[in-house]
């Protein structure tokens, strides 16, 4: 079987491709071949017993896409996107990538016929969700973005849904959390500061948080979102009722029960790298970002993520720390 | 001020124009000239005392869109688009207009510049919503359409937001109920029984009902329908606070009232014109429709429809029965 990711340079792709080398099959079928593909070469292990192939390029240019799928990928994972900062500052670029990508890759799986309709897992993001909302968004509630990013990502899941109802693809959309703790270096996401909070202090360095420490935001692990993709590109897709989008589970934290989850793992030294300065633009960026979320549908489906911030750095710390 | 219609052919698109011509002004500013736009040329009665510009195109070509904004209209009524059944049948067609039309010409007026920021109604659509719903689908009920109209609709409404959100238009979205009773001959829309089954017997004709009666669905008439669209561009956008996307109000009822409305304004002999013959492919499609929806909002901000059927059928036969 041929398993294609979009986005495999990206964190969340390496840690999907990490886990797909260790698994070496996806619901019992053996993965034979891995097409990785991003805008810069994605990396891979030497030591992987299966055919890889990489390709680079952009992917809101149709001959890309047409590209990826010729070979008729079995499964696809679409992770490839422009991050929410960069989104709502590069208009364009944002609306190419995030939705005219992911519109010309569903269009070059449909101009392959009737006999390809592969399983195509894209993923979403919560800032589907705009403020103000409940305490809890419920699993029925609506996408009213308040960002390009957010927008982008509604489109592109309404998109796969019609496509996927249409017999024309086998599309799930998962709406994953903000990932936290992000390891390496800083990106250009907004919510980047949730993981920077944890990581450059458990590595010495000083942290920069923008925001309130009363900000409460809904997070899971690299760990957790490598997994809620395998899950998906496993699940029986009938059991979603035509309705592919959903929120997957996570943790909903405060900025402070965050320093103190690190203040248990790490200690009182640790927790004084972070520097409160507000940065208005973050601030007010963020502050149209959900907080809680009733992820009942999801977890009936099998997906799962952690109960508490001291699990999410301890993961980081097995996972990512000193590697 | 100018003003354009796109999509200004069509039956709702005529009553407007009608409205306007009547009214000679919108918030106090006088019309003096009215773009009229359409596939085909829009008909205008003779007696109009402002300038009238027609204009004839595929709304999915650039250089179209951006021939409709050159002149830039301060208020843009964007009624352009294929209708359910056929977008349902011709999937690139309904793309193609649906949405990339209206992106087209978001992005024609956003090319104009600062300076240009036009009062843009969009009529979006209660296909928005997908099957199942609550009895009453609430004004933050997500959208899960079940038709590629509907999706097509609903981007539409994702775009605008985000257009609009950014400053680059003034942008609102009224999902218009069911427009009951449509004058004239029928046309391709999965809805058209619902109209059919009081305005063939009531001009004589026998008429097809192509679902069972105990079908609930969501009406307003023509009359009301041209009302929330001149409401739509006379409100204050501010009190929308960035969720631009209106359920309309309307009136809930089943073929049955319908029928029984009928009975009371018109007698037995016009109802024993309706033929009842189950269209399996109508019926899928309709099953998949809103029947009733909590439209607070819109009515708190002004919009008003129609309290009962026999309300909508008397609209019918004073507006445009015989005529």
């Amino acid at each position: 079987m041929e398993v294609l990711i979009l986005g495999a340079a990206g964190m969340v792709g390496q840690k999907l491709l990490n886990k797909l080398i260790i698994k070496k099959s996806i619901n019992g079928r053996e993965i034979k071949k891995l097409k990785l593909f991003d805008i810069v070469k994605a990396p891979f292990p030497d030591d992987v017993n299966f055919e890889v192939e990489i390709i680079t390029g952009d992917i809101s240019k149709k001959e890309i896409s047409e590209k990826l799928v010729s070979s008729k990928p079995e499964i696809i994972f679409h992770l490839a996107a422009i991050v929410s900062g960069q989104a709502e500052e590069e208009f364009d670029l944002g609306w190419n990538i995030n939705t005219k990508g992911s519109w010309g890759l569903f269009e070059s799986i449909r101009e392959l016929g009737d006999d390809y309709k592969p399983r195509l897992v894209f993923t979403s993001s919560i800032a589907v969700f705009g403020a103000p909302f409940p305490e809890k968004i419920p699993d029925d509630f609506f996408t009213t973005p308040l960002t390009s990013y957010g927008a982008q990502k509604a489109i592109s899941e309404l998109l796969l849904a019609d496509y996927s109802r249409k017999g024309m693809v086998d599309g799930i959309s998962i709406r994953l959390p903000t990932i936290c703790v992000r390891p390496g270096e800083p990106n250009l996401a907004a919510s980047g500061f949730f993981s920077g909070i944890i990581r450059e202090p458990l590595n010495g360095i000083e942290a920069r948080l923008p925001v309130s420490t009363s900000v409460r935001h809904w997070h899971a692990s690299p760990r957790s979102a490598a997994g809620f993709l395998l899950h998906a590109a496993e699940i029986d897709t009938k059991k979603l009722n035509n309705r592919i989008n959903l929120s997957m589970p996570g943790l909903s934290a405060t900025v402070e029960e965050q320093i103190e989850a690190l203040r248990k793992v790490a200690g009182e030294e640790t927790v004084k790298l972070i520097k409160h300065e507000i940065d208005p633009k973050i601030d007010n960026i963020v502050q149209g970002w959900a907080r809680d979320l009733d992820t009942t549908r999801a977890m009936e489906l099998g997906f799962k993520a952690e109960n508490n911030f001291e699990e999410i750095i301890k993961v980081y710390i097995e996972d990512d720390l000193n590697k």
